[in-house]
């Protein structure tokens, strides 16, 4: 997970995420993981980034790439990548290939990232958030921006589209479903991510070759196979040093860690969709996994979710350790986001627990 | 109210609020109300604008503005003027004046503004809002910066510092107060801002000097004075169009209200530190009063404040001929803030009023 002689490596990700609505009639074989893998290989060589792990179950696909992870159900598409790949290059192909499918019409997208440690390092439409939304919005109409935390400086971008939207490139009738049957077609869903910074350099030495073996000597090392035990788990130790792993179970719930270990910028990213109606001790397992000095937690939930109407706990809890910086909760029409950053109480403690 | 041939005029105004701590011991002529009005004509020179009207009670001096208004108490400041204007201007002076009658330290800082509809017209440093978080980071240390609302289109900026800071242009020594005392200070705020655009072309007709003799014609002629029954009213109309409005009551509470109202560019806000533990009703009366395609709220309210917990009441409410489009709630140290943003559900029965 090195690029440019190792001077650097963006550990944070971009992260895209769509929901395409299901056809009308019972078609049950209209499926995203009908898409073979040679074709995924293909399309990814827009992202710049390559397939090297695959697991599967009856409800999720999911891909461990050279740069973080792909997750692909029946109708959602999650693509997750760090470095300099550009992700949304490869969104009208994948958009125009569910279209022919019958995947004509999507009804949740999401693009989100932290803001870059070093924006300069990006390449085209990657380089400002601001370009990026020029470019979805190309795609798009009626996308929101939003920036959560503090302007400029560490916040969180995120685009979304929370209704049906056509897709100007796509040159069959789109069908426009009444608003009452859209809201028949969300289903609980929930996402929360864990984005982690300036980590416990012991604890980010696991995840190099000189310590461990392979990724499943580092999960089992970390202690990572319990952060969520049900989850099957697809683990991968890059040469010289950096982690990834997906971990999927018979719910359909995935979850998925990524870690860039250097010193001098570590990263880690944790996410799962994984239902529960409070992540208080989720959120202490992962964060006294990786012991970071600072983290931002957002989790979505729509209204069908169990975490929707108890996102907010999280506004009466501290981590001890941790103490919360900012907190900002937003309503969008069908997904309630909760946004909070956290800073470590006693800094050095942390950073010198090497 | 208007500017270059009538054009154009930016009804948007620049907030600014200081809260300064009040200096150890038993100081109460230690008092910004001290400062006398030459010395204010001479300190707004800088922000372009001049006073033209003023009252008082007991609790606070509440000036008209030619563009908008400023109203002064013991220990807070808050000036709000909109068009060209340049407030960020007189910052410093205020500040280095205030130092010098004992007030070496501030606990609150707050400057907020909607998105400019023509930022092209703005003088440094308010042309964009990174430029206005350049000026402000020239004199404080650790503003914190947030956009609500939609990056790039419309939106909120708020620069905000909830912890003492040092001036760093204050050449005298500053006394940092313990935590545990800072608490103390805060006595129970709340600010309640409701930012109006595209609204009835009959109503805005009252506020010209073709339908209304003066301020007072155009306060009654609109039921202004109905909004909060008990304030004192000190209410001017423009030539040819325009209104400003001060309310004082005796609990040095204040309200106020401005208008543009040329059809092309039409803009209303209506501010407030009324102490209520629900804006509902307020609320329902400002935007009745004064019809509205789209409104922006935001609430401050800090924690002594009664409207503090009540705060996300308006999570469940809807105007009824308004739909919330969006909603952020944002937790600081001290203060909580509510966001929210309507839009007229039947836009075409609202604008065709007339």
């Amino acid at each position: 997970m090195e690029e440019n002689g190792g001077h650097y490596f963006e550990g944070v990700e971009k992260l895209v995420e769509v929901w395409f609505v299901d056809p009308p009639g019972d078609q049950e074989n209209v499926d995203l993981r009908t898409i073979t893998k040679d074709v995924w290989d293909e399309l990814l060589k827009a992202v710049k980034c390559e397939i090297i792990s695959f697991t599967k179950n009856d409800e999720v696909d999911a891909y461990v790439l050279s740069e973080s992870s792909m997750f692909i159900s029946k109708r959602r598409w999650i693509l997750k990548t760090c470095g300099t790949t550009t992700p949304l290059n490869c969104l009208k192909p994948v958009m125009k290939l569910a279209a022919e499918m019958g995947f004509t019409e999507i009804s949740d997208f999401f693009y989100s990232r932290k803001n870059f440690s070093r924006p300069d390092l990006q390449h085209l439409p990657h380089r400002l958030f601001c370009e990026e939304v020029k470019f979805l919005d190309t795609i798009f109409e009626g996308g929101q921006t939003y920036c959560l935390g503090q302007i400029n400086k560490d916040c969180w971008y995120l685009y979304t589209l929370s209704h049906p939207e056509r897709g100007r490139d796509d040159d069959r009738p789109l069908i426009e479903l009444p608003k009452v049957e859209m809201k028949g077609l969300y289903e609980p869903d929930q996402t929360i991510e864990i984005i982690m910074e300036n980590l416990d350099p012991n604890i980010m030495n696991i995840f190099t070759k000189t310590r461990c073996t392979d990724g499943k000597d580092a999960t089992m090392t970390s202690k990572i196979n319990e952060i969520l035990p049900d989850m099957v788990i697809d683990d991968f130790l890059f040469e010289p040093c950096g982690y990834s792993m997906n971990g999927i179970n018979n719910h359909g719930e995935y979850m998925t860690i990524h870690i860039t270990p250097e010193k001098e910028f570590s990263y880690v990213s944790f996410e799962s969709n994984v239902s529960m109606n409070n992540y208080t001790e989720l959120i202490t397992r992962v964060i006294h996994t990786f012991l970071p000095s600072k983290f931002i937690i957002t989790i979505f939930a729509n209204k069908t979710s169990e975490a929707y109407a108890t996102i907010r706990e999280l506004e009466y809890n501290n981590y001890v350790q941790w103490q919360r910086a900012e907190m900002q909760c937003c309503n969008f029409p069908s997904y309630n986001l909760l946004f909070a950053t956290y800073t470590a109480c006693r800094n050095e403690k942390i950073e010198n627990g090497c």
